[in-house]
């Protein structure tokens, strides 16, 4: 903890001058000025003068503001005073929730991404937005036009004649490394499955992560990506580092982050609508389902598979689900490094393979397989099994590490996990009844996933039976302190893992 | 509009050290450093480093956050950056929205209150809280919670044995001076009603606006105010010169005014915990109905009512509510200056008081003379007429400007009004339908109203008959630019008066 002497503050925020609208950490909740040059204008929030730094008549811009007035060096802008200002599109959006019966028509749809886009909107009304979503329904065709707004926002590839298949999981399970099972499976049949995933932003580890654990390259321009999809069949690359729908990013960074929510319609048009820039024609979603995922129960795994699939033939992509159990981790290693682990082995040996990780795998990539007509239905998953067991899709991964300038003779031992580890041992003996996912995955941040790479959590004993002393599970840092924070959240709230007959509580 | 010469800003966000967090024009989306002292902490958005200002182990604060952390300068502080952070209270928000059926309980509430107060709780979640507030039904068990933790939030006033009384309008209808006709009718009985306005926010004149126009002094102390209130009887004064209810101040200014958005469970609270502040008994409640109000309809208007009076029976204050006209201006003035001359007028002699003034003031102030028993039910505003009629409430009115340091003789034509004025003529004959409060309130504001005290509109005709080219309306205004914008507020959308028979659009 860095130590400063205090001094009182010689910069006033009620003086003038220099300008900064950009900073990340802050939200104009009042746009107080408005800054324009040659027509264009840019509201801002924030004006400091620094009078050791810039004389009378100057202002000080970000590079970003600069780029966004078109402004260089030397140029002279102005600076004005405005009131209150709420947007177009916030009135819409109060309109739909006041007026009863009131749906969005597709043009305040397009007004509304728009707005988002050009980031005419403040967070605080994106906020509102967010919320409304939450408690009010909203029709599959306002889904649709939101889905359509959000793909127009960025850049659409054309793959010519290839068809273009997909893996999507709605998220929310630790261990989820299925993606890297299926893509090479897929792509081993002669499919094409050019893949984009996300790095973590609340898990210990995204597909991204994982990738980069095996020592892949994860950023390319759409023109490599296009390349190697139709030179292989697949690959599996950061959607960060492509232009596709850029509306997503802002509203996600400045109010879903923050507040940690993800509303059914905006989480419905934003994995579709990148689905639509991708190109894809056929689609299985995962959607996992128990305590901890956005899916609280099967009923509801069962609605949301509908509307997908309804909003999937309104925007011409085919799409099937497959409801998948999530209140336990899928396999049993947390964290990049020792999911990349657990992913390379399971490819190499599928007999060595956790059987939830091999299970998920093979029946998400059999609903691909039958959907292509690859196979009649009800046997995808068999030919799944069989491209894994063959070594056929291990053949393929060792294409994709190999494009994606990894080791294409990579072995699990080699990737290395941390240094400092904390063994949790069985309290009693029993029967592994529950694994709590939120303390695991509290646990395997604080060790310091998905930034280092090696810190994770591996699972010994799943749904066994262990013996009073046994080791349950492993914690794996880089860093002795970021350990111990690790083990400080195991033992704080409830409990990472029960075992039947435990006594939970006397009181 | 001030021009400035560009240069690169010189200041990188990026890099560290000045710490500010009170800029009223920015609010933290998320808290990205923990600031701590001897135990206290304070979350911090926005950490600059100016080499130029100081040295490498220096830390410049406000004088707001040296206050809050209790730090005086040269003593050490540490720094320290922290995760995403989701205040207690957004939890249970969340929970609200999300679980079927759930209501808040007293502890919940209690908890959201202390975190607004105490501003642990991001904007971003306020909105959040306030939106779901928009679309989601509280009990009136959860209003009660909230009423009475809020006015927890700051000082209570003790009265010992006298009686309060109040009256409040929920607003929204522009010239409405009523309370300057109630206050003196009341207090001339011998009532006590120490009443407390807000300045404007969003309309041409708040009551506390008017007041100054008519010389008084409105910043009290709470023991000036009951010191003024037991001798006389009454006063006007600013609610904001008062620390009664501090919650309030943050939520209103962070949130509710820049989205203007003002839900139901909170606007109910916020009246009413002042109330409970005040030590009020009797209250009158002013629901104005119509276009451009907060209640759109008579039923609306009634149920609100319903709700009030049931608010009121769970905190011990008797509420009563008349449900008014609010779809025209109250008179025929608007602006501080200019509804100063008409209330003054009308007490001096009622004679020349605009109906629809002298009609709603009575009304409501004969429900609080038959609420508190002065005469039998249905003889109230009779009663309070006789009193306007006999001069009463004037010669009250002329002790209530000496108390507040204003001259008791002031006549209505030494207040003085803008220099710069503009008549609006009626583009034909016919007879006046409908005035549209809310072109009104644009221009009164354009023209600078309500900072511009003797900026506002007079009314020559409302509900009259007129011919083509007889003057409808006089604006008024200190500043000629001022008066060409609110001109031009009249042309730009709706019509500002429309005349039976007028034929409206030809398309």
């Amino acid at each position: 903890m860095p130590e400063y002497k205090v001094v009182t503050s010689k910069i006033d925020p009620k003086d003038a001058v220099i300008v900064s609208a950009e900073n990340n950490q802050h939200i104009v909740t009042q746009a107080k000025f408005a800054l324009s040059f040659k027509g264009k204008e840019a509201k801002v929030g924030q004006v400091f003068k620094f009078k050791c730094l810039l004389e009378e008549n100057q202002i000080g811009l970000t590079q970003v503001m600069m780029n966004k007035l078109g402004v260089t060096e030397g140029e002279m802008v102005t600076l004005q005073s405005v009131g209150r200002t709420i947007s177009k599109s916030f009135s819409l959006i109060k309109q739909r929730i006041t007026q009863p019966g009131k749906i969005f028509t597709k043009n305040e749809i397009d007004q509304i991404v728009s707005d988002i886009t050009l980031d005419n909107m403040t967070p605080l009304e994106e906020s509102v937005f967010l919320t409304s979503q939450m408690l009010q329904e909203w029709s599959i065709g306002e889904v649709e036009c939101l889905t359509k707004a959000r793909a127009r926002s960025g850049e659409t590839i054309n793959w010519g004649e290839t068809v273009i298949f997909d893996k999507h999981s709605l998220g929310g399970v630790p261990g989820n490394k299925v993606t890297l099972l299926v893509v090479p499976i897929i792509a081993a049949v002669g499919l094409t499955i050019p893949k984009t995933s996300s790095r973590a932003i609340t898990s210990p580890s995204g597909t991204a992560d994982t990738m980069e654990a095996l020592g892949c390259d994860i950023e390319f321009t759409i023109d490599e990506m296009v390349d190697i999809a139709q030179n292989i069949g697949g690959l599996i690359a950061w959607t960060g580092g492509l232009n596709i729908v850029p509306a997503d990013e802002k509203i996600i960074r400045d109010v879903q982050y923050p507040l940690g929510i993800d509303p059914e319609p905006m989480m419905m048009a934003s994995v579709i609508s990148k689905k639509i820039a991708m190109g894809v024609k056929f689609l299985v979603l995962d959607i996992p389902c128990g305590y901890g995922t956005k899916v609280a129960n099967l009923d509801t795994g069962k609605r949301l598979a509908h509307r997908f699939s309804e909003l999937g033939r309104l925007v011409g992509i085919r799409i099937e689900s497959g409801i998948t159990y999530g209140s336990s981790p899928v396999g049993n290693a947390i964290g990049p490094a020792l999911e990349a682990r657990e992913a390379l082995t399971s490819l190499k040996n599928s007999l060595e393979a956790p059987h939830s990780l091999v299970g998920k795998s093979t029946s998400l990539a059999g609903i691909l397989l039958e959907m292509a007509g690859k196979t009649i239905p009800g046997t995808g998953q068999e030919m799944a099994y069989e491209i894994l067991n063959s070594g056929k899709a291990y053949k393929k991964f060792q294409q994709i590490l190999e494009a994606q300038n990894a080791d294409p003779d990579l072995k699990p031992a080699d990737i290395e996990v941390g240094s400092a580890t904390y063994e949790y041992l069985a309290p009693q003996s029993g029967y592994v009844v529950e694994i709590d996912n939120k303390v695991i995955v509290r646990a395997a941040r604080a060790a310091g996933a998905p930034m280092d790479k090696r810190a994770g959590i591996y699972f010994h004993k799943k749904k066994d039976s262990v013996k009073r002393g046994e080791i349950l599970f492993t914690l794996y840092s880089s860093n002795e302190k970021k350990l111990a924070a690790a083990e400080a959240e195991l033992v704080k709230g409830d409990l990472p893992v029960t075992i039947e007959g435990m006594l939970l509580a006397r009181e």
